[in-house]
């Protein structure tokens, strides 16, 4: 079966660059759970999923398929961030709903590569999307992550020279940082943005950020309609809460490391990481998922029934724009906005449960 | 005259480890203006020394001088971030005042490195030391980033491979990690803080992040009173803005980068990063400063006589308690809090001038 799709993918994705999913005569979900609270949330997103395509699931137009099979326990039996198999049937679907993974950290751990960032690697999924928005302060951002290279280029393969020295390493490619480019200005172009900003601390990284922020200069020259400008990281996360100058940023485009740090801080303003979906997009695959943890100490005290599904909802609504479906998506916006007003979760048992949550979505779609 | 001070400054520092300023029978405070707006607010924070000091100056006790040399005309024409005489004028003090500095950071412009960078590299200024308040928020941080190594260390010496790939290094070393945790928790113990909490990206960045927690760690069990824990950059980055959690940090130790971005988060949330000083802190020298940029185009608009000294005033209250004189520091934070209440800066002639703003502080001193 995973031989067969495969080649069906394969045959449908090879000569055309990205995927154009209104070509597709059937579209495969796939639906990894991932570890702690992961399972739970992305069932309840699925839930919503399902209710919103209702009648193309009926019609076999949308097919779901569970991974259950990237969980922290696999990985450490394979010793790979991707068991084998795991990636086979990633790689069997048209397109992926992802709960969070847990990476161990600490020195006394096993050393595995996050999940997340392997997955961004094998699939090449080169752009991270998040939106970010608070419209009553008129914010309306969208960061452009660099999703492949920089400090998370080798998958952390860093040097311990000896026992007193060790290197990491940055990496900035020229194709890598056109492409992240191209697709900040072409979304920018065509959602009608008028400025673009990048994002580096060229003064200090000169080879990596210096290279990044000049070639996004050299892709800009072809966008001449948009406004482009850059920024420091460092005055960045000041201006991100700088109620004086925030409004005037609309899209930004900045590598790998920035991009995960100021993306938290913005979601922050949006609500918390709690609220955010991150798209991650490449030209055969794409993966959604929440931008927060896996939250392992609620599954320690038995409280994965009470996590709040919000983010999962919210990437499986920036799935459903990016194969087409955008009525059902603004749908699952209302929806989602109804139930965060409406439900009170407190991550424990005096608050409502995720799927008392998502019941209150599907009900409002 | 400087050779005759450098034996005189060598003499004393040489077997101490950290100066004793209270066994100087002379403290000299070197000025140092940098580029843009510096020499202006410079001058204004040395005037509020020079009132609060004044029985001081007046016995020859203090003495400043004054280093006009680090011009980023100077430093082109030197080719050098710090041209040689000036740090010898620098090292001839026994403590540093500096205002901004500029970098020329296109790719167009000359390639020097950052005079910042540098002089806390030959000066080895190895804790940059940020306090953060927000009292009526309780907010109180103190923020300890290691300020010689981590993306900083090869002085922006990276490699570009070939057209198509760049990499920049980051480093750490075990003294390295170990001095600036050790400044953190001794901090923690001398002023009664319960928490420190070390920042990191040890998932990602596991030669380098992780040999940094893990030293931390162990410096941290030499400090069993003191709670701690360790945090990612980008949750601590959504974490500052929350006010759920941010009041329970108190002092934060962090690599170079991480502490670039994060303190000019804080120092917005306390109302701007042109509110906050920053102390940079060796075993021989010291060297106060403001923690923003040089604004070279008030300059170019003729408007640096509205630029905000408060800042620099800032860095010189850190200048008087790093030296002892805790009263004197106490009265610069009052004043510059009625200054600020009182003393409307808009940074256009529609505002007040630097100097009136400092004859503010002055008066109210
Ligand atoms: C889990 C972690 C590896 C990941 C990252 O650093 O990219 C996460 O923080 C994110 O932003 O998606
Ligand atoms: C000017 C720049 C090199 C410097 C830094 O990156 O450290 C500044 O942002 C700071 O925080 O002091």
């Amino acid at each position: 079966l995973v031989e067969e799709q495969l080649a069906r993918v394969e045959r449908m994705k090879n000569d055309t660059g990205a995927v154009d999913y209104s070509k597709l005569d059937q579209i495969i979900i796939g639906c990894c759970g991932g570890d702690g609270i992961g399972p739970a949330i992305t069932a309840e997103a699925e839930r919503v999923l399902r209710a919103v395509l209702k009648d193309d699931v009926a019609s076999g137009k949308i097919i779901f398929k569970q991974i259950d099979g990237l969980t922290i326990e696999n990985r450490i039996a394979a010793n790979k961030a991707i068991p084998d198999d795991v990636l086979a049937e990633l790689k069997a679907c048209d397109i992926i709903l992802k709960g969070p993974t847990t990476t161990p950290s600490k020195g006394d751990g096993p050393n595995i590569e996050s999940a997340n960032v392997a997955m961004r690697r094998e699939l090449d999924l080169f752009a991270n999307v998040r939106p970010v928005a608070v419209p009553e302060e008129g914010i309306d951002w969208t960061f452009f992550r660099e999703n492949t290279e920089g400090e998370y280029a080798l998958g952390s393969k860093g040097i311990a020279l000896d026992a007193d020295m060790s290197f990491d390493f940055k990496v900035t490619t020229t194709q890598g940082t056109e492409r992240i480019a191209r697709q900040a200005f072409e979304f920018a172009r065509k959602n009608g943005k008028k400025r673009v900003a990048i994002i580096t601390k060229a003064n200090i990284l000169k080879k990596t950020d210096g290279k990044f922020l000049e070639l996004c200069y050299k892709v800009a020259k072809e966008y001449p309609e948009i406004e482009v400008d850059d920024w420091f990281v460092d005055i960045i996360s000041a201006n991100l809460i700088n109620e004086k100058v925030r409004k005037n940023f609309e899209v930004f485009v900045l590598p790998n490391l920035y991009g995960d740090i100021i993306t938290d801080e913005a979601a922050q303003i949006q609500g918390g990481v709690g609220t955010a979906g991150s798209a991650n997009v490449g030209n055969k695959y794409a993966m959604f998922e929440a931008i927060h943890g896996s939250a392992p100490r609620m599954v320690e005290t038995g409280r994965e029934q009470y996590a709040n599904p919000a983010s999962m909802i919210k990437a499986a609504e920036l799935l459903l724009r990016h194969i087409g479906y955008k009525d059902e998506a603004d749908r699952v916006i209302a929806a989602l906005k109804i139930a965060n007003d409406t439900i009170k979760m407190t991550g424990r048992n005096d608050g409502a449960t995720g799927a008392e949550f998502a019941n209150c979505v599907i009900e409002n779609l």
